[in-house]
């Protein structure tokens, strides 16, 4: 029998296409037999419509369709009739229809899949990764396919009505020093040389900068060899973006913009701008991260120039000793008993606090370990900087800044989810700003650049270069999204003054510099315009935009979190002569080999 | 001085503007000093302006511009004013008019770049492809990368509209023990194992359509570890469609719509539709090639039922062992040396034929060692399938069909560039068609798929897979234009008792097969549909689009012949350390390292 290809989807049929003669294609979801008729759940990627093969329309058909069995691939050609008034399904968009089967082809027949086509699924993860062609045909995720296609149009449009030209940067590139670890590839033509796939195109679209592109876009992969998280993947696709002669506002703007588009085309979803900003200091101060959830209050209080004074020893002396005070109100909750306590004290010790103070405000007066510590005057003030009422429950850590921010950013996180304070369908958007440009390491006594050394300083911090870089902050700017960073970006720097000035901070002399960053420093020397630009994270951003929580869910072929492909069985051991071609051998307690 | 951001693009200024006040940004393209005038001409992205420094208008300025050197970025606010009637510079965009400068910022130095930036350069490429991002700022490399740019957007902008869904397939694969040579990547957390870089994403996209997906693009990196001809890089870029339930016909008559629209957009041609069609027989037979270039005519004529009775023994006793004759018309050409011809006969030996015979059509009769051996009768039957006329030459090859092909084929293309016979600016495009789905290795004496073994052979030639493979035909396609291959594809095998009869034709049983192509044929048996697709070389298209003859001038930051970048010194030695995290050592003949 010949192929017959469609003239419809089968998800898109309805009371309109009645009467009219049709061809569809498309996967069996599923068959019963009812008294001689046969019912067929024809799916494509558009949806399901329901036929009926009855032998007095076609005895062939029938007999084909008795055959049929789940996930056969079939054409079939037919009718569009009404359905009979009790039998309408106002759950299926193509519900008040179905296809009187006239001839049936079976395009393909199909063993049974090991799971069901369906958007809740039950199925643990390596089966559905195993099965990666099965899995994809759940609607869910052809829909999250679908989502991140739309982005990612929608993304280049944008970029490129503004003139922004989108550049492919190699792939094969070379190791650098710093930063995180490379996958490397070794040359064939170069005995004991290799290559290495890209971190970032950080330096070419810099020197598409050098080069006068002006502006510059790429959806690009990269790669870093880093010990996996549930929200890593070995190469992970980046919206790519740099920009010359654009004043930083303009395009923190432009970007604004961009992902307000993207929401809107994708989720229907309209984002206020401009997004509110956000310094560094700010969110690490009231949200204890960088990448604070704005869904939620909650906010980190300082309570450290009440504490400085307190007779409760503890405070006092972390105070004293440099360190922090500071507490959340978790409101309503001073009903808690001892043991919820001790668990959230027991979280916060796995975060890394000493302990957690607390203090539970009943109707017949605020208990907890700090109660008795505080005067009625300190008492007083705590209760105005915390905005405690009675029935609130106050959470208190006494630390080092960074452990107090760590602790309690991550309690507050965790208490919004049990308390379900976290709207759903909200999307709370801004920019932190003014990063510090270096971070300092204990261990080896020098400054790091924070992001790289091409960050820009703010203008006004130029002159702490050389006398407090520790306080030297930033034009860097992250986008956070309900908790994530999304997008990281900054200015970067362009004069050559400020440049060495930098280099001598993090303790290099110009020839160490142009060792470590050779081509890219001569570059700048033949005439760099002033740039900056940013990178999204695509995966994260779809990931949010579909409403799912496992980045895995929103890459067609993804990688477990040993980085393994589960399908193709990736990676594998190699022949010998693979080997010997590339002129490496396993190390000898490694010999694996095909 | 505070950096002043642009209002207004350099090169796209005119009459119209005069009076305006505007900032432009950009790098200096020549500085001229004329009797205290400072003449500077700007050069951004979209043009040239020149700009004045008058003293009288700002002293300040004028200071600035005598510091200035060729390649200083700067800033510059003035005003437009019209240039006075004697120096008005027909020439340039922008040349009615010039810029009075009233403020002049340096934004940054450049030392004395290389070379100049101008579209002629007789610069090396070496050195070119060292200082890439000088090199990028020649105003044809921009229009290169821009018009890369412009038609990557109307190739995804028309299969968006089509429904095609962009995917991205994975970087880190799984290596395949048939096809071209893998670029490998040691895994890290897998000791003794390695990913391979893909060579294309045949089978993601094959398990797309199995997964459902029914229309997959993507325009997408592909690797493929060979030794490197003039247009070929380790990496190149493809664009990659897969469709399913979709009639072949319709699939072709689209991507002739695609390309049509991609050189509408970028060149402003008009590509005729429908593309012509060739078997592959008849352009091995016309053409001596499977890509002909049918700007020209000069095709091959194949005289061999003429030369089998023939008195000149070499032609008879060819024809008799199953070669061939066949010649080519070189038209007007009679008059050439006997040097000349000596020249051509030594081009065909090194192309691998015994000899060239010839005959020139001379008005005093026939000269060369064809003449003498033809009956007048014979000589009738040449010049009547030939053509000839007095003044043309005629060149002979007498071989087995291979050799013919390969020679006359290459001589054609020769010759016709030495007589300059390939009209410029015109573009032939054309569908080869029917190529074998076979090719016979003697010396292991079987049967390899010319393609891949999922590629479906002709309805009417599965009957052969059993008998006679060597002459079954595939549904399998190239887009040839001006004798080049632009994008290759087929149609694939979606039945299960097809695809066995392939396999057996090539000496597997199906374990030997599933051990070879394992998770790509059990995806097949969970309901593949009718599928097909094609993948176009982007990188050749934007050259010929371009009129380049240099792939590596189509590409931002191309490797050389060895695979190399000269920029950025990648392959490079890697730490010791590296190697040890990856569980590999070199060769000890090899210790190249940091």
């Amino acid at each position: 029998m010949e192929t017959y290809y469609r003239t419809h989807p089968c998800g898109e049929l309805d009371r309109e296409d009645v009467g009219r003669e049709v061809v569809l294609n498309g996967w069996v979801q599923k068959r019963r037999d009812l008294g001689g008729l046969i019912f067929l759940d024809l799916r494509d990627r558009s949806g399901m419509v329901q036929v009926v093969c009855n032998p007095e329309v076609s005895a062939e058909a029938a007999a084909f369709a008795d055959r049929v069995r789940g996930e056969y691939v079939l054409a079939i050609k037919g009718k569009v009739v009404a359905r009979a008034e009790g039998t309408v399904n106002p759950k299926m968009k193509t519900g008040e229809i179905e296809i009187q089967a006239e001839e049936l082809n079976i395009l393909n027949e199909a063993k049974t899949p090991p799971f069901l086509i369906e958007d809740d699924t039950d199925v643990e993860e390596p089966v559905r990764l195993k099965y990666r062609y099965i899995d994809l045909r759940r609607p869910v995720m052809q829909r999250t396919l679908m989502l991140r296609h739309r982005a990612m149009q929608v993304a280049r449009r944008f970029l490129d009505q503004r003139d922004y030209i989108e550049v492919e940067t190699p792939m094969l590139t070379k190791s650098t020093p710093e930063g995180a670890r490379d996958y490397l590839v070794p040359s064939r033509v170069h005995p004991g040389q290799f290559y290495a796939l890209p971190q970032s195109p950080q330096i070419f679209k810099q020197l598409l900068m050098v080069s006068g592109m002006e502006r510059y876009f790429q959806i690009v992969r990269c790669f870093r060899d880093e010990d996996l998280r549930a929200d890593r993947q070995p190469d992970f696709t980046q919206i790519d973006i740099e920009v010359s002669f654009l004043e930083t506002e303009a395009f923190l703007s432009m970007m604004e913009e961009m992902i307000a588009e993207i929401f809107r085309e994708t989720i229907d979803v309209e984002v206020p701008r401009p997004f509110p900003r956000l310094t560094y200091r700010e969110a690490m101060e009231k949200y204890g991260s960088d990448r604070p959830d704005l869904r939620f209050g909650m906010e980190l209080v300082d309570l450290s120039e009440i504490a400085k004074d307190s007779s409760f020893k503890v405070f006092a002396s972390t105070v004293a000793s440099g360190g922090q005070v500071k507490a959340i109100n978790v409101k309503g909750q001073a009903g808690w008993s001892r043991k919820e306590i001790d668990g959230w004290e027991a979280v916060s010790k796995e975060l890394g606090a000493k302990g957690l103070a607390w203090m539970a405000l009943r109707e017949g007066g605020n208990k907890g370990p700090v109660a008795k510590f505080l005067s009625d005057a300190e008492w007083e003030r705590v209760r105005e900087a915390t905005g405690a009422e009675t029935g609130d429950l106050l959470f208190f850590v006494a630390d080092q800044p960074r452990v107090v921010a760590d602790v309690l950013g991550e309690l507050r996180l965790r208490l919004a989810q049990e308390l379900n304070l976290i709207p759903e369908g909200v999307y709370r958007f801004a920019w932190v700003t003014d990063f510090p440009l270096f971070s300092y390491d204990e261990g080896e006594g020098r400054y790091y650049a924070e992001h790289h050394p091409f960050t820009s300083p703010l203008e006004e911090d130029i002159p702490l270069l050389k006398t407090d870089p520790g306080r030297v902050r930033a034009k860097a700017y992250d986008m956070v999204l309900n908790g994530y960073e999304i997008g990281g970006g900054s200015q970067r720097i362009h004069r050559r003054e400020v440049q060495e000035a930098m280099f001598e901070a993090l303790g290099f002399t110009i020839e160490e510099a142009r060792e470590k960053f050779g081509f890219l420093l001569e570059a700048f020397e033949y005439g760099a315009p002033p740039h900056g630009g940013i990178a999204f994270g695509l995966d994260r951003i779809i990931m949010l935009l579909a409403g799912r929580s496992n980045l895995r869910d929103c890459i067609a072929f993804p990688k477990t979190a040993s980085a393994s492909c589960l399908m193709t069985e990736a990676p594998s051991p190699v022949t010998d002569r693979q080997l010997d071609e590339l002129h490496i051998a396993l190390r000898k307690e490694n010999s694996v080999k095909k």
